[in-house]
């Protein structure tokens, strides 16, 4: 067992946050985006030419979303020309850290250490 | 940043352990029996009588979603009368670890430490 005191696992029914894990971990691109950004590269058009097949509408739809989501700050520089970089929020960070928990469960489940889940 | 190597983040989009996460933390019940499994109330019995409102109808259901799951084990002691338990496995253990830093994460959205997320 962890060392975490017992008598949590208290969560609302439907809770922000699952949603948002399942959201994130559903999209491909999401989790690019944030690796891309964990991995320092911050700028819209590093993040495009780095990842082929990455069109600027989607990079800035997930950028958006993730904005919205507290995961990502955007900071911009009154620059010329202008330049913008994102980086993981305080929030970001600790919600990188569960996807990267969730990953590992799914290492689990994918390599059979655990028995493989049927829907219900 | 974590001690964790970079470059993970690389889950399958619909990874079945998001869902599982998704699943458990949307469903008050399934919550309400890991708690009680974790705080050491095993038998199916005592579940029902540690929980106004919870029926055996309901409580069997989610018993045997974990079991699918590979969340929780079940052993049956041939008794008179026949003694069943459960208890988290392993995979389990680190499942309800990942609820935890989820409950964590729900918490700081609530509290408003992290921008409140709106749908997309």
């Amino acid at each position: 067992m962890t060392a975490r005191p017992k008598k949590s696992l208290g969560i609302v029914p439907g809770a922000g946050a699952a949603r948002m894990v399942e959201d994130i971990v559903g999209c491909k691109w999401s989790l690019t985006v944030l690796a891309l950004v964990r991995d320092g590269v911050n700028r819209p058009g590093a993040m495009e030419h780095a990842v082929p097949g990455l069109s600027a509408k989607v990079l800035n739809e997930r950028l958006r979303k993730l904005q919205r989501f507290g995961i990502l700050a955007k900071t911009s520089y009154p620059e010329v020309p202008p330049r913008v970089e994102y980086a993981l929020t305080p929030f970001g960070r600790k919600f990188v850290g569960v996807l990267d928990e969730v990953e590992t469960l799914e290492r689990e489940l994918t390599t059979g250490s655990a028995p493989r889940p049927r829907s219900s």
